[in-house]
């Protein structure tokens, strides 16, 4: 099986720190590749960059979509998530929808982890979006720059432990580390948090894979049957084509 | 005061039927000017397509804002408009979010009364996006091929009406036309049907006009306030500096 | 236009402090005229009052609809609103339905900021009733005697400001100055707020003047169709007649 | 024990057949007495309506509470409900709620079943009022017209088993017979109904018998703590003394 | 009328606490008889401990249902109370459910007071289960060791008062001081808690009665409906027969 | 990995069934074992079954668990689902969960088609349970005797079909073909129905093992942290051991 991940930042560190950590939990037979966004911005954290950077996904998936099994969109946020499950024949998972899907195995509520209060309305915003509010306990944040990545594992450390603490109080059964920039983390975290710690990316690739194996055309019906198709202005050619059925 | 309407089809005789039927409620002292997408589609129907179009209606924005004082996005399902709150010094209205939110000041609960199934998904989940499914008696869709638009009026008028008459049927006490295709045409049904008719493109600009008076700067703060300046790749000139805030 | 306030409570001086905030965003073609309650309470703040002072809007206003187009009743809390929607052929808005939905327009999430914990509950109500419970952030309150009208602004400035950060901090994105009393006040604290600051009895004239626009003869239709002519005992005239479609 | 029960309709043989019915279940030692609104309207029926006799309810309970140890409210849509239990030092109960809790325990929905559906959309909102919307399969009312008292019985007895059927297809557990005209009707449909039928009178009085025993007092804190005095205009003597604390 | 109050814990100290409480507000017709569990746990606090002793009081009832006019499942959390419903033809109440549900009437919101964090999420889950999550303040609990029970009385009262407020500061009207442990406690601590404090098991004994009154055959329709019948493996008699409809 | 597949049920056909069905999507490295109740009842389908089966499901696990890396509950309905991952150091999933959060990647709504409308309640309730109302589109049965298990496929493939069709024009997007006697009938029914259909015992096998490979002790925090040791009377000696965690 062949899963694509899609980095829809611009880093390339963060594509290899994604693709690491995915490959640590992904089952031999699974062969991962990842891609990069050309255009749109280092790292997407608002609504305005999710809006843009979701485009560029769509563009990459149909630049990139021969010959893939499944697809893993790694920001959190998960931009572009239903509009490529609604165009392309694949199955398609995004590291926030997987991780708050999963979580609800693994307990009754919630939380998610990350690195910064700028992010915490648009993680709200995902969660009302997959109508799981009820399962949801918040998330919690420590003020602290993300510096480089290099160094997030070191600086972080001590400020993520005390805010999963924090999520704990407030009801989480299950933490979710959230944010490209924190993949790999929680292996490392895991022993110091009363609480079960979930790694998104390695959530969605493990998604991805089952989603392959039990339905490989993805969501196709009802709401996300494929849309009539239409002609375009201002496309690649490749999401044109998409987009046309031609 | 000057009120942009921004259309996000690429059709121009849709923006010509929105802004006449926006003028019709508009008070003398609100200059219209209107806008058409350059790039996209002709008529924006699914998850993907919004997804391109609220793109670029973000590039339209940054191109035109200067001397504007309050923005009105022309189509149905809002394309772009939490992201454009987000990023722009103005009062941001979309036609479906005002419809809704005016309509529960006129009734319980609203349907949305529209010309083809294919359009009720993605109205379904702006209804959930907004948080008003308590307020929401569902979408009622003839199937009927939308023709010419100058025929428009003629073709769809009985099937509306019917389709109308399900709608109070399943407790709405309001109905919204929907689909920027069908503004104007609240006007000459309202004698036929036992429902409040409210024209989206009429309430949208009514609302932005009501939010320019009261706050000239728009959402601005809390989950809206300005994302802290960014880099980017692949932008136009001009949405590059305002997210660059340079 | 002819708008008319009416005032619930039975003190003047609330009458004119309403008045003139209106009177700052309202549009010159838009007349004000405003009454006061000549029974009921100098200042309605339950539930019983609300039940008392709401019978009383409907006399008012069946004394007084004639030559009206819009109605606001400007008591925080809305008493009479639904009942008076389903009574006369008139748009109605409440200050409280009013500055919710508008806040809608203006972020995810609004609070109310009020000068005494005795109103929280009953705010809490206003908000369930309208089922916007999921964009609401709370009521935060300082425990501060509401001494003289004319001394109002000064002797609550700072505990409200405190209070507006209280309410960000919970996750407003919106605070709507809440209470008659408090009319005309956001104006003069908005620099010092980092939240979008709504003046209730600006944003129900104003969304008054918008329904009257956009639909004349307001809430007509379904669950606010008008009752069937009615007999009654111990009413005014005007309102007997009005309840017996004499 | 004394439990008043108040018929807020001006119409003294519904005064009579409530009683009648209540005493069917009501214990021995509980002694019911029973009033019929002086004012108001022979029948209530829309929010306006219930607006004004809740004022009047309120009236009623200032006059009569005198050595009374539990209230009933006895129209359906319970008006007066909540503000007599903030204002009042005993247990009050309506109809609607009543019957509603007390279906809890007796199925997963329960439906109203009534006579005309002028009503339903006044008692969809009392099951959000009191939100209980999760618990609801909808309300079910033939449209027959409300004859004269005594043959209530015979005319609606097939029409309304067929709504029972209705609602037991939608999903109801529990049908509550609803409106104050039809009491004592669901012991004579009992057979005829694959749904557990509550009589919402009988269910009511009970209800208020179970709270007098538990809580003599009723309602008494938070939200529902008794008011600070405050001086009136326009009310009964008796009522302005509550309201004053005096 | 024969009231059977079913205590699901091993602890026969906890029968008789739970007896002696419900006696105090039974009236004189109603005779408590009381029956202690012999397999399972001496204090239920766990899922898995209700969902075994859950099965036992079904065991229970099959063998004590004879010559009963309603019964009560005294543990907090209800084990076992709707599977009880739907196969015995008798009313079912229980301590958590019967709670909820009357303090409906005496406040817009409850709260639970017990004595140990661990029973916390599992009230949680109650709460969900009735749907009544709109009406909740949460639960508030000492860290307190549970000593002997006769020591319960003077070892908790002042952590409970403490917790009643902190439910009081959130929102509470009503606290139900909860687990069966705490049986009788609600009486002594009432004059020191700004609440309306219920105690769980008089509560369910009340309410059991008024569903003898009102429905003697308690849930039987719809989702209640008795089972087909079934061949069973491993019950006792009394309980295969029951469900074998033999 | 070993994963343990538990049919709560005595009837050891369906265990093949349902192992038979599983092993089609398991990749090759995981090997099944399965295990068939030796109490109970043939077919589980109320919730006094599941409630007795439940406490089943923990004792099998007790004596199965010894070298397992996962376990599926597979009964529809999930009997003990919660309990067993309370109590258990293990990875747990059960059929209607997995299919209901795995649906949420496939679509917006998800619907259970199933054999008979005795389960539809029942089925109601896991979905309230799981908090998963808003992504429901309802329950759709034919009302077909199920036969023996080698002819249910023939039987119920016309009257399946029908009813897939119902709930994708209720608004699905995805079909949970439930109940074990249907296991493996989705693969046959796909080419004929507009919707992705699943196979929940096939889902649940797969969560089974990508939840193994995210989180090898499965729930064990928060809400789902081990319980305080404790006595028991009644059970076997292997549960009896696991609680008394000795």
């Amino acid at each position: 099986m062949r899963l694509l991940l899609i980095n829809p930042n611009t880093t390339q560190a963060l594509t290899e720190r994604l693709s690491k950590t995915a490959r640590q939990v992904l089952p031999p037979d699974v062969e991962l590749i990842a891609t990069t966004a050309e255009t749109g911005f280092p790292y997407i954290s608002s609504r305005a960059e999710a809006q843009i950077a979701g485009a560029g996904v769509l563009e990459t998936i149909a630049r990139h979509q021969s010959g893939v099994d499944a697809l893993t969109i790694a920001a959190f946020g998960d931009p572009g998530l239903l509009a490529a499950r609604e165009l392309f024949d694949l199955p398609v998972t995004g590291m926030t929808e997987a991780a708050m899907l999963s979580a609800c195995m693994l307990g009754q509520r919630f939380a998610f982890v990350t690195f910064t209060p700028n992010l915490a309305p648009w993680y709200d915003e995902q969660v009302r979006q997959a109508q799981l509010t009820a399962r949801y306990a918040g998330v919690f944040t420590p003020d602290v720059p993300l510096g480089a990545i290099d160094r997030i594992d070191a600086d972080l450390r001590a400020p993520l432990i005390a805010q999963c603490g924090r999520a704990v109080a407030a009801g989480a059964d299950v933490v979710i580390l959230s944010g490209a920039p924190l993949a790999g983390m929680a292996a490392t975290l895991r022993d110091e948090v009363p609480a079960v710690l979930l790694d998104p990316v390695q959530t969605a690739v493990l998604q991805a894979v089952t989603l392959a194996r039990l339905c490989p055309k993805g969501a196709s019906a009802g709401s996300f049957r494929r849309p009539p198709e239409k002609p375009s202005t201002g496309l690649s050619d490749a999401l044109r084509r998409q987009i046309a059925r031609s």
